[in-house]
Parts: C-alpha cells; sequence; structure tokens
C-alpha cells in the first residue's frame, strides 16, 4: 500500500544543470497522480520508470510555463502509445481555452479524450475522489490564480479485534455491522461498543503540494496534520521583500507553514536559481521546523504505512 | 573559423531514455543557429554549454510536436535572461498562429520581440544570409508541409598571392582591385588575370538538415556538394511500407539522398524507437554510403576548415 511521491522537478522558472521544471508524481497504492507538468516531464517518467499511461489525472498549480509546458508532449506521447482512457487535467482557469487552442493545431486525431477540470483557485473544495483518495484544492496566493493540492489516503475498513470475536463467539452478521462501524447486540441483550471490537488497521497517510505561493497561515491550516509538506521556497528570508513581489515565499515561512499545519515533515523546492549553495535555505527553514529537507531532484519520498496493532 | 552542429536530441516521435526529442545547434564562426526545438531544448542547450541568449534564429522543419514543443520554455526563458535582441523563428503556416496564441496566454510582458517568417515547404529559397553565411530551405515531403534547411558558408573574400604582388610592384588600389575579383592593368599594358593573382584561403562548408522526409532525389539534388547531411531514417528497409506510409525514409534511402547528393559525411537520426539495436540500420546505409554514422546524443560533429596554399 504505497503512498510514495517522486520528485520530477522541482526548480523555479529559470532550470538550472541540476533541476528541471516542476513536476511530481505521486503514488497511492499504485494509482499515479501527476502535480504539475513542466517541459521534460514525459522523460523523467520514462527515466524513472514511470509509465505514463498509468497516469490517473494531472493536477495543475498554475499557468506559469515552468509548471505546464511539459503537458504538451505528454499528451501527444499518450496518444503515441495507444492510451484509450481519458485524460483528466485540474487546472485553474483558462486552461480549457489553452488546451483547445493547442488540440485544433496539433493531437488532431487523438485516440482518447482529454478533458479539463476547472479548478476554483478561491476555494477549498474536494476535487477528486476514489476509493483510497480525495484530493482538495487549497487556495494559494501568487501572482495569478493558484491552487495547492492535498492528497488524502482515505480511512481504511475497520478490522475486527480476533481475540474479542472469540470470546463473544459472533456470527458473520455481528461481524459485517462491526465493521461497518456498528455496536453488536449480542443474545444476552448485552451491547459490545464498537471501539472495543474493531480497530483502523493503519493511519491514512497525506501529502501537500503548496507551490508556487506567498506565505498563508490559511493554506497552512487547511492541510491540518499533513504527513509530508511540500512547500515552494524560491527565496531565502534575506530577499524577503524580492519574495513578496513575486509572489514567493522564503525557506523560513515556508518552515512557518510546516509549523501551522503541524505537519510530520517538510520538503523545500522551487528555488531561486540564484543561490548556488542551497545550505543556508535549510538551515534556516530547520531552525524553526527541523524535520526539514531540500527536495532532491528524481529521488522518491515514502511516507510509510503506520500499522496499528489490535489494543 | 568553427562550423560545428551539435545534436541537442534526435528521437523520432516517442522520445526513449537515450534519444530526446530533436534538435540541432549549428555553430557557424560563433554564430549559433538552432534546428528544430523539441521538447527539453533549453535544458540541453544549458548541459551541452550554450548560452541561449547567443541564439540568433530558429528553423522549424514542420509543426509536428516532437520538432516543436521546447519552444515555448525557450521563449520563456529568453525572457528571463532579459534578451533584448529579437529573436527570429522561420517556420511553416500555420506557426504564426501558434504563436499568437501561446503570447495570448504566456509570457505577455515579454522584453523582447518574438518574430515569425513563413517558410513557404514548397520553394527552395535564400531564407537568411548574413556576411559569413546563406540559409536555403529544401521542399521535404512529409505527411504535412515540411522543409529542410541547408545551411552554406559563404565563399571567403579573395587573398592575394604575395609573390604575384612583389613581382609587380602592386599599389593599393590594384591590390584592392584583385581583391574584389577583378584583373588588373599594369603601366605597361599588360594585363594580371585576377585568377593569377588571388586564390580562396579556404573552402566554403555546408551542413543540410532533412528531416522529415520521404526520400526526395530532388531534396537532394538541391543540396548538391553538401559536406555534412544529417538525413532521417526512422526505419529499417524490410519497414519500408511503413515508412511510406508515415511520410518516413528508410536507412538506405537516407544514403540513396547522400549519393545523390553527393555528400561528404551522413549523419543518421530520428530513430523509431521499435530498433533497440541500431547497427543494423548504420550496415543497411553504409553498404550503400560508407561515410555514415548514426548520429550521437548530445555530440558535436565539426567540419573541418580545409585552408588552400596559393599555388
Amino acid at each position: 500500500m504505497t503512498f510514495r511521491v517522486t520528485i520530477l522537478g522541482s526548480s523555479s522558472a529559470l532550470p538550472t544543470p541540476q533541476r528541471n521544471p516542476t513536476a511530481h508524481v505521486l503514488n497511492v497504492h499504485e494509482q499515479f497522480f501527476l502535480i504539475d507538468c513542466g517541459e521534460g516531464t514525459q522523460g523523467r517518467l520514462q527515466r524513472a520508470g514511470i509509465n505514463p499511461l498509468r497516469i490517473n489525472a494531472v493536477f495543475i498549480s498554475h499557468l506559469h510555463g515552468d509548471h505546464l509546458y511539459g503537458i504538451y508532449g505528454l499528451i501527444s506521447t499518450l496518444g503515441l502509445l495507444g492510451r484509450r482512457t481519458p485524460l483528466c487535467i485540474y487546472a485553474p482557469h483558462p486552461f480549457g481555452e489553452i488546451l483547445a487552442a493547442h488540440l485544433r493545431y496539433f493531437d488532431t486525431d487523438l485516440c482518447y479524450e482529454v478533458q479539463w477540470h476547472e479548478v476554483d483557485t478561491r476555494k477549498h473544495a474536494l476535487l477528486y475522489e476514489n476509493k483510497v483518495l480525495e484530493v482538495w484544492s487549497v487556495p494559494l496566493r501568487h501572482r495569478l490564480p493558484t491552487s495547492g493540492y492535498w492528497f488524502r489516503e482515505k480511512q481504511p475498513p475497520l478490522n475486527l479485534r480476533k481475540d474479542w470475536v472469540d470470546r463473544y463467539q459472533l456470527g458473520i452478521a455481528q461481524c459485517v455491522a462491526a465493521k461497518r462501524g456498528e455496536d453488536v447486540l449480542l443474545e444476552d441483550g448485552r451491547i459490545l461498543q464498537n471501539r472495543d471490537l474493531t480497530y483502523t488497521p493503519y493511519q491514512a497517510r497525506s501529502y501537500a503540494y503548496l507551490s508556487d505561493t506567498l506565505y498563508s497561515a490559511r493554506a497552512a491550516h487547511r492541510i491540518e496534520g499533513v504527513d509530508l509538506l511540500y512547500h515552494e521556497a524560491t527565496f531565502m528570508e534575506q530577499d524577503r521583500v524580492l519574495a513578496r513581489r513575486t509572489g514567493h515565499s522564503t525557506a523560513r515561512q515556508a518552515a512557518q507553514a510546516a509549523v501551522e499545519a503541524g505537519a510530520g515533515r517538510l520538503l523545500l523546492g522551487h528555488f531561486s536559481s540564484r543561490y548556488s549553495d542551497l545550505m543556508p535555505l535549510l538551515a534556516e527553514a530547520q531552525s524553526l521546523f527541523p524535520a526539514t529537507a531540500l527536495v532532491e531532484e528524481g529521488r522518491s519520498y515514502e511516507i510509510p504505512l503506520v500499522r496499528n496493532a489490535p489494543e
């Protein structure tokens, strides 16, 4: 039951030899979700050993090229690979117009459908849901409408405590009711509380992607309890004025967001190409939030499964 | 006096881990020209140590994504780098519409101008000229309007034969006339033939880029005497029917084009991703045209300067 994000790109607008334009791919129980799609994403998917046909949906934060220009090549390649299932792209307005203009000139005979779902960047809303996952939009504050995304594993079905089932010799119907979360009525009239009879087999995990954005306490509070937070840290605190003017955060502000969110771990990315040494950015963030790392290009970050034992 | 092409990408439509979408960069006397601009071109320019600001002009063969999708990122990056001189892009219709649509949504505040020059893909015409170089279009036969490009170094100015200048004690005016290509009248009435008095200091060089295309004898004849020919070889001869149907060439056909053109050397590229081993394509071409190589990703190919001695 994987929950793993792979960093395909983490540069800011100007890519460097070490960092590529932004794209992350999240694997939740072997379902793949692409978050932003900077130029060259398809090639880096290939190098990461991820079959692009396995991408369920794409979530675009905002319509700046360094987060988007890879979508054209990806759309073409999925056609060449013979995709049949529709590709859903969640993105702010006016992505639909951009997509339509693109499809007028290219990929006019695609063998699958590209669907656009407009993300209202002012709303914290449930955008996507399947059996194991929910994806929520998180309004951000950038130079143009921008949304972060919060990927929340769903609570797993309840497990029965085998010792209690045995002790009270519960039948199938009683077990099914208990797994549904109900209390169980015994033949002698006693009631077994569901919380005694069952337990959650593991803790649901979550990953939040907040980029590009000014520091936003409101956004941080919306992802409260997030296990792994990726937050942009384009600048250092000494360049705070520039960060403010360009709609970006400092490393310290990213750490502040992790504190506010009560995050488990923080990954910093989207570094300005002006910093050849990124260790001062790391130090700045760690002084406030020690569980911080500089995101590494091409690396995967797992949120390990924490299993609960029946108490 | 460099004349060198660097291969930034040489895959066919579906990139592989070994080969990226098409882009070549030609350095003629330290002036840089980009030929096609597949996704990721800006990153590979960077890795090749070529400053994208130094690109004089871009030549796009046709409007298939694998030859074009890198142009968006390149345009943005040149803006971030503060380019001031206009960027001229030579491309077939309707590239102007595509560019206009793109600029409506992105890079609305570019600090330089992007100019489009329409290439008439039915004409073999002089498109671009400066002191040292001419660029000619070469009509190709693909699934949509496509042009190859022929980059021809200009004939260098004539050098004077110092022994003749000394022997006849020529004055400045006579020397200038001779360098202009004129015969020289001596005071005693004799005439010195220009061909005796001068020589061409080195042989002008040329590079032709023919991709994507069916085999075309007419295109080959138009680049007669080319020193270095890059010709697409998407397929092997055994897949000739497929090549024909998709508007591509086989390796043998590429070699045939080199023979027809009287080329010096042939580089094969744009290989279908179906061939894991490319040596059979090489063998096929070499059986007809021995001076053939499989183009290597990231490598530069120099056309060495051949200096002439005064006879």
